[in-house]
């Protein structure tokens, strides 16, 4: 595993049957990168609690802190929380300031459904942010966040502002070769310098001007500048375009 | 395992690190939704063997066809093939075909590392179509497509073409209520019929002019219609502004 680390279980029928296009997902890979926290997973699953224990519980083996998004909510499809219990091999239980906190938001109106709202995994720590009624849960480096976009977005900075990291450095190449001509040199560098990423992605549009678009990048930019150097020697000349 | 079910298998590190948002899932999810194909789940995973091992066979365990993006190519990254023979049990091979067509297609000036492509998992099946002269590599449910979205989007058309699927029924409530008060009436009748799939999506942003949205859904049209009926007696009066 990974230290510092991340994966994503996105919790989601609507999502998998295309009645909506996930947004939480891309934003976290967007919020993550800009904190230099690399995500090594994403799994989309259904609103099923065998596929959500089976989809954290991997996501634990592969990054240390884990976000899931949606299925928190007090009707029947929100099965996050037995879910993740279940991951954890924990009970799930009725916190006493998550039942305050339901009670005195819903007041004397309140559905007993409303309640489900108070149950969490046994340990779980409670995150608050101002002006907003529930808080974040956390358990065991898993963060349970919710699905609707602004609700995730929110609380997704909270814990994000808990977190450390260092954000990577990128150099991106623009070749006129295509990739089957690059391959050995591709090959050789990241052999021999596996600390960095090095991407390489073909462009068939003719009109964009280049024919493969090669990324290196490593949170040490010495690494990324002797990689691109390497990759300006060793490539046949004039080979590339520019480097931004 | 559902019969006719999917699910796909995303590889990009370009993805994870939100250099490039990820295209082929969403319309993946579209397309298998017009066809009537269920899919079961998403897995984003880096251009890493054992991350897609591990992703290609749970994909396999829970669906019938295996859809993977990305990882086609020459270069030191395009790690599928490798990967879903790994998960198949196969060897990786060369086959004759597509060496055949690699040598014809670049010709005289041909890099070594082209010869990678011509490579597949043992007992591959070639899927052709005009215009493009790479075919689909299909193994054991396995569909390869190509990271590239318009190739991406060019070929799953024609494996789609191949498979049978009876696209589902979909009526939508908005309702004036809060979750916490449908709660016990949605979770009786997702109990009492459970081959339809309901979904509950509460809405915070007022100006919308309802509450929550409830989906309703199954291939058979008089069990979507029975549901929506005892939503609509069940709830309480007023409750279902709407039905789309």
């Amino acid at each position: 595993m990974e230290r510092g680390s991340a994966a994503a279980v996105i919790i989601g029928n609507e999502v998998l049957t295309a009645k909506v296009q996930d947004l939480n997902g891309p934003l976290l890979a967007r919020r993550l990168r800009d904190r230099g926290i690399p995500l090594r997973g994403m799994t989309i699953v259904p609103d099923e609690i065998d596929a959500i224990v089976e989809a954290v519980a991997h996501s634990r083996s592969i990054a240390s802190h884990v976000f899931t998004s949606g299925g928190i909510g007090p009707t029947h499809d929100d099965v996050t929380v037995r879910g993740v219990a279940l991951a954890l091999g924990r009970r799930v239980v009725r916190l006493e300031p998550l039942e305050r906190m339901v009670r005195a938001h819903y007041g004397e109106a309140m559905a007993p459904e409303a309640l489900r709202l108070a149950e969490a995994p046994e340990g779980t720590e409670l995150l608050w942010r101002e002006g907003i009624w529930y808080p974040i849960l956390h358990c065991e480096g898993v963060y349970l966040l919710p699905g609707v976009p602004q609700l995730f977005q929110h609380q997704l900075e909270v814990v994000l502002a808990r977190m450390e990291g260092a954000p990577p450095k990128l150099r991106t190449l623009y070749l006129s070769l295509e990739e089957a001509v690059i391959a050995h040199v591709l090959d050789r560098v990241a052999l021999e310098l596996p600390q960095v990423a090095i991407g390489s992605y073909p462009e068939f549009d003719r009109s964009a001007g280049y024919r493969v678009k090669v990324t290196v990048e490593s949170t040490q930019l010495a690494l990324v500048d002797e990689v691109v150097g390497r990759l300006k020697r060793e490539l046949p000349a004039g080979g590339v375009l520019r480097i931004e």
